[in-house]
């Protein structure tokens, strides 16, 4: 069940077109190709290349694209203007685009600048001089390429498109930045999340179904949430959705986690309470991107329903309605801390961890990138002056009543078998309380996926499902 | 030699004072502690208590603190202050120190409101009334304790020494956050790393020495740079040595890689290239806090030589020299993208990170925080605006020659066994170029610890040392 340790059980087809990158470029060593290093793509021409694909030339296809079907541009004319530094290159659609010399110089393609097996930039920021200017200048038209010889005699080649795709017209350059970021967020009350609740089988999201695994990390993307649903009831199936989904990320309690709620020995009369909405591990500096839990063994009863609830919308209620604490929650930090011992059988560890950070976390256009609120462990500590104290908590409590609100909350008890998917720095979760009986056992495994890997996943499955015939 | 796979292999001893916490308030799941989990500390005296120990009291103390050794700080009256909103407490050495009401019921320590087992905070936020008065304020000087009566009949009490070390005032608040923080970061040049430089044995690092911990951790918090030496001369150290600081981080590379420069059938006369400062894995979102390189096998001939410089310390010189292009470097990003797929026989994944993020980045204080450069894998895609093209270049290009630079530059040849371990978001690494012959093979195996795990490990062995008899 669980998968071996270290290796990725990543189902994903290898398709022929895949290049094998060796860890190189970042990691200090240069090391030559293997004779099994084929790379199949060197050749294809630059249709179709995704705007995403910010690396080398050679990962789509190489400079020799002549001869391939016509791309949509092509350059009818390369102007060398010296008072402002650039190539000016007119576009057969009649536009003008500038290329400055030094970044040409830069973007180099010859395989003295651009590592052919390495497939990087193998030009050394202390051999380009930033003052350099081109000898001459030339466009290529059989070759769809506009070719720069330098002062010492080097020839760089571009093929038109490729120069197209890094265009610096100000509209360019900003839809390249809004493609970085992937499908754009919806916010969600419950109504919404009612309707859109992606529901998916265990068997066809890790047993490598493209369309299921698309379907999927698409929606943690949008909307934060997906249910996997007729998962094994027993330990490991959070392992292999992990390392479906990217790659299952450590923490002081283990590479996963198991929690359970059951009569104990010495405490009978136990009662799970009621949790309220929260993210996970707030005093990690880096909270963990996405959560995984798994239902082992529901609790048989009333109560012990999963709550969860989009926090990015609360946070943008909160702004419109109470500006000044929103304002306020964004800037003024509060504390977390863990501190203890992890005995579980699988790691010995004793853990101290403590991080300040503010509720509400903004990107520079003021769009909300992340919350993090956990009642439980935030500190006895509030480092914040006097006069914040009351409004922190008139914040806290303007969160927590929004997220309850039935308006925002989902509401529904986890069968076993089911395991919710959420963005933990997006998606409060929480559980109604009940009471433990001698009858009921409640038994969930738990863990945790960064957002770096998960993206990594959605853009190979997306390319993966573009390329099939 | 390497580490059982999901064992955390830290020889930390375990002292009786250690608390045993179950994974529980922030993993949604409340569970009873089992018989062995008993709570050893919980009637210590509050001296001696860290300042850094912002979790709930009872990790620490108990309430029940009468008759112990007499604190340092006495609470000499307390005042009802309804106009302030506070209980002002006017303390033996005659400071005023005022306290929130909504702050003392949201910090009540009673064992409704902080959970006894699970140590953390119970009282939810939907329990707690904003604009709560106390009923009755009362000093209670015997025991040392703040008594507050709540309109319900609930009684708080808090413990003088406790309340001093959440005190509002500025002072109080300013050195708490400090102390967050850690060890001061000390920026160098090639002279103060050549006299400060720590060297470690590998023997007694990974085998429970704790002076030897410490300082590791110390140097690698302050400095950013740390030898272990006299490691095996095999693949696993890398691990134990991760496990040891704290928790090795995988990649989409596994959790540990391995590089080699050596001849290769298909490519007799390769050149292993000078590699320029750079930062590991700039493409991902969340960079590597740590890295570990372990030298195995070392280049027989000249050259192949490790550089390293401190960043912060060159982000400094340009910030004096030319803040036109500090401030740039701090603002305009570049893109890092690493595309292709992870053929080790250890995983097997595609991968296809991309990531946009500046040169510097620093906190509110303009503190420098994080630098990454990474001249291989910084996309060609430039999304800046066009009159910023030849600055950036400008900046690219200062920082590598100040990094470069003799007065900046750290450089000396690893030795078989030897490993550097580094702050990945801070210390440049690179190697000077050398001739791959026959007769040489460099081989180095490299891991990832994140500034979470590092921190964490930190104070824990701070901890032990301070309460070694």
């Amino acid at each position: 069940m669980a998968a071996a340790a270290g290796r990725c059980v990543c189902r994903l087809p290898l398709v022929t077109r895949a290049v094998r990158r060796p860890p190189v470029t970042s990691r200090g060593v240069i090391r030559p190709l293997g004779a099994a290093a084929a790379v199949t793509d060197r050749h294809r021409p630059p249709v179709g290349l995704s705007p995403l694909s910010g690396g080398g030339p050679g990962r789509r296809y190489s400079v020799q694209a002549a001869g391939q079907p016509a791309p949509l541009h092509q350059v009818v004319k390369a102007v060398n203007n010296r008072t402002s530094g650039c190539v000016d290159l007119v576009w057969n659609f009649g536009s003008v685009t500038p290329f400055p010399y030094v970044w040409l110089r830069d973007s180099c393609l010859c395989p003295d600048c651009f590592h052919p097996t390495t497939l990087s930039r193998s030009l050394r920021i202390d051999q380009l001089q930033v003052d350099i200017e081109p000898q001459s200048v030339q466009n290529d038209g059989a070759a769809q390429q506009l070719v720069v010889t330098w002062p010492d005699g080097h020839v760089s080649r571009y093929p038109h498109q490729w120069l197209r795709e890094r265009s610096f017209a100000k509209r360019d350059v900003n839809a390249r930045r809004k493609q970085l970021d992937g499908p754009k967020t919806v916010l969600w009350d419950r109504a919404t999340m009612d309707r859109h609740l992606l529901r998916v089988d265990y068997d066809r999201l890790v047993g490598g179904d493209l369309a299921t695994l698309h379907d999927a990390l698409h929606h943690l993307i949008v909307y934060g949430l997906v249910l996997v649903r007729k998962a094994p009831t027993d330990f490991g199936a959070v392992e292999e959705i992990g390392e479906t989904l990217g790659h299952v990320r450590p923490t002081h309690y283990g590479k996963t986690f198991r929690v359970a709620s059951k009569v104990d020995a010495n405490n009978l009369a136990y009662t799970a309470n009621e949790l309220a909405p929260h993210m996970d591990l707030t005093y990690y500096e880096y909270m963990p991107g996405v959560q995984m839990l798994h239902c082992i063994s529901q609790h048989i009863g009333d109560g012990g329903e999963s709550i969860f609830s989009d926090s990015f919308h609360v946070a943008e209620v909160i702004r419109a309605r109470r500006p000044d604490l929103f304002h306020l929650l964004a800037t003024v930090p509060f504390e977390f801390a863990d501190i203890g011992e992890e005995a579980e059988s699988r790691s010995r560890c004793r853990f101290h961890k403590i991080h300040e950070r503010t509720m509400f976390c903004m990107d520079e256009d003021g769009n909300i990138t992340q919350v993090a609120t956990n009642n439980p462990v935030r500190s006895y500590r509030l480092n914040v002056p006097l006069e914040l104290v009351k409004p922190m908590y008139e914040g806290l409590r303007m969160f927590n009543d929004l997220c309850r609100h039935p308006d925002n909350q989902l509401t529904f008890k986890m069968d076993n078998g089911d395991v919710a998917v959420f963005n933990n720095r997006r998606v409060t979760h929480g559980r109604l309380g009940f009471t433990v009986t001698e009858d009921s056992q409640r038994t969930l495994e738990g863990g945790y996926v960064d957002w770096d890997d998960i993206m990594c996943r959605y853009r190979i499955v997306t390319d993966l499902l573009r390329e099939r015939p």
